[in-house]
């Protein structure tokens, strides 16, 4: 049996950044960018490649600084693109992004591309040498890799991929290195979270019978923007009752009711690095029913963490995913849940939402990666009826010892009067 | 010489969107779905296809009804894909989708689709007795597509694109088949247009000197997101000064100056479908030499509207997108600043904010669709300096005669006092 939490306020938690942290993380990017470009310079090395193709915006503000907005990539054209040759550092702009790109990319040379890649790429690849290429094949569109591969029959084309199990591809050798993270990127990821954390604090006493899951749901979004962050991580998820069985649902106009569960999964975004969690409060007295599907979830959450912990405290070779994985399904399915938890326990996070490492069925043969940040996110989804996910960030550091759950909300049975 | 306006109010604009017109919007939509299904398997049978596998989520909402938010496909995995038979609409969904897609696609038949699509895709195939299936090649990533050509190799993949100029791949076929618009599609265009008119009318008395574009940004969404918008159609763009010179800049914590230009670039979404709008706003006593940009832009813009006002009138055959293009250029080249125009005078919008028709130098040979909506939005961008762009949707349906304006805010040199 769990406890019961008194209701936290907003000052329980870390302030947003200050300017000087700004200021100070962007030195870090900046002073990283060398070592992460001869990182990817080595793996190019290593597989015979005179040149990286990227597409990610990701990418593009991991080793350039460039930032697009998020979903800008849909109508900047090629712009964004970026070529990393042994040398050289190149990034596509039409006309509409050659100034913010000289301002954000200073390192990098500018290279106009308009609606003409087809045209310009062998040219782009002769002037590096490049006789070998290797591309974000999980990135770029099929039509455009041919229409590279047809515009330069003497320039071969490979993805920047590792080759997985049974010799299918793997992960991307960008995604790889960007799952272990420098400190800077641990600290923003950080300060997301309590930007998240304070948000859901300063919401509680809007949360009564009759308020709808959509203004919950924008008023939460609006703590969260005016609170320190640059932007939401994704769309606020807010779900009543029956609604939280739907993993991925949408808030709806429909009022919350007292005795209904009410689930929240949000995140902010901190100079570029994102958060994400996931709280289900109860909306006046919960039934029995709700309150022991709780507490499985809660006990699967803390048999990762606490299982997670022993390892790292140990300094002892990580989990891989699917050993992580399994830490919280073991117990959902000793629960008698195991059906109604289809997805996987969790996902890295940093620049993107969902990255490297995955914690899941289906995730890679290998050790997870340290240091890095990952979310814990069991659930249980009775469809018709109500579904609890409870999901915390969790930064560990084998070298350090130490495992550090960064979410700060807490976890245990929030009852929100109603 | 142009007439300075009167400052607008928000009355000024068509109320927010009625409940009684989404209800009406989601029956169109649902009678509209065999049409646009059967067009598509008209295509599917003159190119001698099966199927047709599809992965963009404003095609998914088209054709099925199912609602991806903006940004989710990154997390959604193969949630959300769908293939079109003879007679078969799938879905594939995983374990978090499932009750959403039931809910929202009621006529597709839900396929359980994991991290396995290499495994699961030739039994798809074969259940469909689908030998040859067309493929969304410029959204679809290459990976993907060499996982499933690598997996089934007896079905056939090819691009479900038209044939270009040279033999080079055209647009997609349902990027050209949603490019003409039903009523019901140009009527929510239309509402998000005066949700977005209204929004800019509402924060005119908070600008002032001092306030910062970010603040003016997020004051501006929140008046469209709390005033009948779904969402955004995109970030919102506010630059002052010297700023407006990027066509595509962020706004900043830089503070409007009196004197400055004040530029806007915005959208709203109603029931799926965008508006986008430009104005570029005078705060104080506007320079000469902006005045004089100001109105050859506004020139542009109008010989862009007036003439193609000229051609839907009179039922004759549209121009092409180029030379549409050129109606606005061939302005502003003879004003000496073609130099300083770089991107293209306009694009479509519906589910997408840029979807077809395009209106620039790299257009289709064809003529323009009807009945389409599309932006004008002519700019000059005088970099360190300042940039001037007004952008307004216009819909056109030459069968009716008929070419509207469906952005209200006014055109004219509006001026804030500072």
């Amino acid at each position: 049996m769990i406890e019961r939490e008194a209701l936290p306020n907003p000052a329980d938690f870390a302030g947003p950044p200050a300017a000087a942290d700004r200021v100070r993380w962007a030195a870090a990017d900046r002073a990283a960018r060398p070592a992460r470009l001869a990182r990817l310079r080595a793996r190019m090395a290593a597989d015979g490649v005179d040149a990286y193709l990227g597409v990610r915006p990701e990418h593009s503000r991991y080793l350039t600084g460039l930032v697009l907005g998020d979903g800008e990539e849909k109508v900047a054209g090629y712009s964004g693109w970026f070529v990393v040759g042994a040398d050289d550092l190149i990034v596509f702009a039409d006309s509409r992004y050659t100034i913010q790109v000289g301002r954000e990319a200073p390192d990098a040379r500018i290279e106009p591309v308009y609606g003409d890649l087809g045209r310009r790429w062998p040219e782009i690849a002769a002037g590096l040498g490049a006789r070998r290429v290797a591309a974000e094949a999980s990135h770029l569109s099929h039509a455009a890799w041919s229409e590279l591969a047809e515009s330069a029959p003497t320039v071969e084309l490979s993805p920047a991929t590792t080759a997985g199990p049974d010799g299918e591809p793997g992960p991307g050798w960008l995604e790889i290195d960007r799952a272990t993270k420098e400190p800077a990127e641990l600290e923003r990821v950080a300060a997301a979270c309590a930007v998240a954390d304070r948000a859901l604090a300063a919401l509680l006493p809007e949360i009564r019978p009759g308020v709808t899951e959509a203004e919950l749901a924008w008023r939460l979004e609006v703590l969260i923007r005016t609170g320190g962050a640059d932007g939401l991580a994704f769309d606020v998820a807010c779900l009543a009752g029956p609604e939280a069985a739907l993993p991925h649902g949408s808030p709806g106009d429909r009022p919350v009711r007292a005795g209904q569960v009410l689930l929240f999964d949000f995140g902010a975004q901190v100079a570029g690095y994102r958060s994400d969690m996931t709280r289900t409060l109860f909306v006046g007295e919960p039934a029995e029913r709700d309150l022991a599907i709780y507490e499985l979830v809660h006990r699967a959450q803390s048999a990762a963490i606490d299982g997670l912990r022993t390892v790292v405290e140990a300094g002892a070779t990580l989990p891989t995913g699917v050993e992580a994985d399994a830490l919280t399904r073991d117990v959902i399915v000793a629960g008698g849940h195991g059906d109604h938890f289809g997805h996987g326990t969790g996902h890295g996070i940093g620049l993107a939402t969902h990255e490297l490492p995955s914690l899941g069925k289906r995730a890679a043969e290998a050790p997870l990666p340290s240091p890095t940040v990952f979310s814990v996110e069991p659930g249980v989804y009775l469809e018709g009826e109500m579904g609890v996910r409870i999901e915390d960030l969790v930064t560990l550091d084998v070298a350090a010892r130490r495992l550090d759950v960064v979410t700060r909300f807490p976890r245990g049975i929030v009852v929100v009067p109603a």
